[in-house]
């Protein structure tokens, strides 16, 4: 899951800075979270069928849904470019893409110490995930300050709002995941 | 809870597709969430004078709480009808309470199971307020889009967007229900 | 962190009817959250030198994520004003700080009574919390509708609306340290 949530959030900020084919942008951003929905389905039944697992059934199944919930997210987000028709390149966009990104590394980075049972040196990457979402607020007030400041119609203000919004909510996920994980680490160690 | 899910629920589809006094109808709806929070009072009350419960006290706590939201949701969105004086009757807006009626008597159903004992039987509902809840997701992206197709007076926009999403929001509070009841099953069985 | 949540609150409260300079109330406002953040900070290294705890360590951390929430939220209000340029009194504003302020002042009760380990006594206090949190979600509906129809300037309208649903959840964020505290209670008695 970690995996596909990289290759996601690659794709759409290799994409968002020059969308010609918004469509195609939301096909390919529903495929990736199709394919994370079926891990989700593949470890839920795993689960069922096993007596014990390495960590609390409970810890996995919340560590699986909020990985699935960063995938949602940033799904959504690149949905509303093909509800809203939005295709003007937009830089704040393009910053809290480049945010996710490096979110996503820290978070593929963080499960791969999960599954060495290297659980002490989870703090690290939780801790850049945490900063990352601080920073991604910041952004959030500066380009909505912005906002305000120059578009002058209403609706296009709503859309692009609501990108910012759903932008910097995706990065709330990301610290969800880091929660999630550090509060296993804290019952396992 | 879940019987009064069910009523008030059914209610407000029964009502919404062709609503003649709005100010009654907002009432009707509280009428029920006041009910459903006498029982959670009552719950409440009858949790801290018995020992030895069924299931967890904080499961019993989480379900009541989950149960609960179902019914503050779906009566914040009547209550918009409201304070919007929003009186035309809108496709859409059936379609979700359509959505909702269904996946209040799975809630219901999941309910009857737990109290049976019969908790692998859970999972099936659970499943269907899962895959009714995506559908609802969808549909919130197909309204919202032909919303800002169709609607060019902003305040108008607004409004609409919000019940829809509110709505959207209500099948998220079912889905936490389904999740829920699908942890205690995991604790449980 | 009550005691900051206490004072942060009391400032917005003496400020905001009155906002002579708005940057220096969002960069006060701003001061009280970093502060709340090291006790975080402080409360988290803490954790992880120590064996044994007076209360789960979870809980610990529950309390303190939700403690840390009601500040993140009323200085995410604070900063609106200053993002939207809003300078003009506004007397629903003024009531739900009056109502920040009573439930600040209930969560630092809870709190002392943590500490003096007089659990049962918690109940009292997060009763009032949630009666609180009832009362703002009442006065959002106040208000919103008044706003709708007095407010013809959409941005206006969009700038006012999230500040008055933001001080809202800021109130769902006292209801969630109620909530927490009820949990511990109930573990621990």
């Amino acid at each position: 899951m970690s995996d596909t949530i990289v290759e996601a959030v690659e794709y759409f900020s290799a994409n968002v800075a020059d969308l010609k084919d918004i469509p195609a942008f939301a096909k390919d951003m529903k495929e990736f979270e199709s394919k994370c929905d079926r891990y989700v389905h593949t470890i839920l039944t795993e689960l069922n069928k096993t007596f014990i697992t390495p960590i609390e059934r409970e810890d996995i199944m919340a560590l699986t849904t909020s990985l699935d919930d960063v995938l949602d997210g940033i799904e959504a987000c690149a949905s509303r470019f093909e509800m809203y028709h939005i295709q003007e390149p937009d830089e704040y966009i393009v910053l809290f893409a480049d945010n996710l990104v490096r979110s996503a590394h820290q978070i593929k980075k963080a499960i791969y110490l999960l599954s060495e049972k290297k659980l002490l040196a989870i703090r690290e990457p939780a801790i850049a995930i945490n900063e990352l979402e601080n920073q991604a607020d910041d952004l959030l007030r500066v380009c909505v300050k912005s906002l305000f400041a120059s578009e002058k119609d209403p609706i296009e203000l709503i859309k692009r709002k609501e990108i910012y919004e759903r932008l910097e909510q995706t990065t709330d996920c990301c610290e969800d995941v880091a929660n999630t994980l550090e509060s296993i680490v804290m019952r396992n160690s």
